[in-house]
């Protein structure tokens, strides 16, 4: 396999692990990762506890290349990820000029402007993620990228983080057909495919409709070429089992 | 804090990570696991890699009362999820004649019915996680459960688990309200809620519509009693405030 770089999301949140909220952000970050070269290949659901996120955090950072958080970093109680985040690194935390601008911009009663400064605070040598929605900046210190959880503001972080900054690779595409086989029928088959591309993953997912149950199958690499040689060996094997591939 | 019987899930799939699929048996399972007092207190998401799953069950069958894995167990080249069970627990498959009993009712050329064998394999000293869809049964190892990734069927197996089975407690109940309120105004009364209840779970979730932005306040405990106590000191600070708490 070739050298690729990797990304790992932490996601802080009683709410995901109590079940009230669902999680969109590991979608969300995952495809707009592949688009900048970068591989998701671990994330986790924690809560909002100070010594599982230090520990999260500082397992994960040296262990990929791209560490991003998302939740935590509102004005209330258990908005601790600054903290947190600061605390892993063994730094300080300052009021971080630019993001006090931006939330001294909406006028509050001085306790409430206290609770909202809460969101300027971030560890020294940090620096910071842009929030195109107009609200308090995310930042990054050393590999590790702080985001907001609400999706909305997430997505408008995400959206800034360039290639360069991250230092990914080639975009990772994929090609996917599927076919009105079960996976049992086409294991055997498929097996011998993937051999065939060690560097590009091949998987295959079960699917349940009203007019019959199928596969699709899945191909994802950087390789554009070898993907479409893939994906006519896919068709093909499909066609020889006397069925029609279709589009997934 | 009273004890808790805990709880973990596992998510075993490429396809959550690359963002092809979107994950919704960590909401189901954690609302699940409520219902019968058990808490999710933490989640991963790895790749289709039998080092990776390995050391991930063995880590995290030590650290929580009950780890649930999802994913994984088809028919597949890909599909290896039984084969990291069985040697994180050092044991040996073997064919369970319950599962392949019900997987030989479809019939199907040599090569296939191979294939689908597979899915009747479970290690040593497992007991059988019922499937009410009528497909091939999970299976139970020690404090691991291991279960289908399509939510259909993962779903169809989480209802045969009963509170008995996982150890579970009291059921985990919870009690909402909204408010057009941002978490900036009321972060310093809601810590101060908060800090008398230290055995609820009080949370604060920002919300953005068309007709403004507010906050929903959402507790989470086993004591109703307490639950209802606390809904109205959060009521009653979102009157203080001049406005009208309603239905989250």
């Amino acid at each position: 396999m070739k050298k690729v770089t990797t990304g790992c999301l932490i996601i802080i949140g009683n709410e995901i692990l109590s079940g009230r909220t669902q999680d969109t952000n590991l979608q969300h970050l995952a495809k707009a990762l592949n688009e900048v070269g970068v591989r998701m290949v671990h994330a986790r659901v924690i809560p909002d506890v100070e010594d599982i996120i230090v520990e999260t955090v500082n397992e994960c950072r040296k262990a990929y290349d791209n560490v991003f958080t998302t939740g935590g970093i509102g004005p209330t109680h258990d908005d601790i990820t600054a903290d947190c985040i600061a605390k892993a690194f063994g730094k300080a935390l300052y009021l971080h000029p630019d993001i006090e601008a931006i939330i001294r911009k909406r006028e509050a009663p001085p306790e409430v402007m206290a609770s909202r400064l809460r969101m300027a605070r971030v560890p020294e040598d940090s620096v910071l993620i842009d929030n195109p929605t107009g609200g308090p900046q995310g930042f990054q210190i050393g590999n590790v990228y702080v985001m907001a959880g609400v999706p909305m503001v997430m997505q408008a972080m995400v959206s800034t983080l360039t290639k360069e900054r991250l230092g990914g690779g080639e975009p990772v595409r994929s090609r996917s057909v599927g076919a009105y086989l079960s996976e049992g029928q086409v294991a055997v088959p498929l097996g011998e495919i993937q051999d065939r591309h060690p560097d590009v993953d091949l998987g295959s997912y079960p699917f349940y409709r009203q007019d019959g149950y199928g596969t699709n199958l899945v191909m994802r690499g950087t390789d554009e070429a070898e993907l479409d040689v893939m994906l006519e060996e896919v068709r093909q094997m499909i066609v020889g089992f006397g069925q029609e591939p279709f589009e997934d």
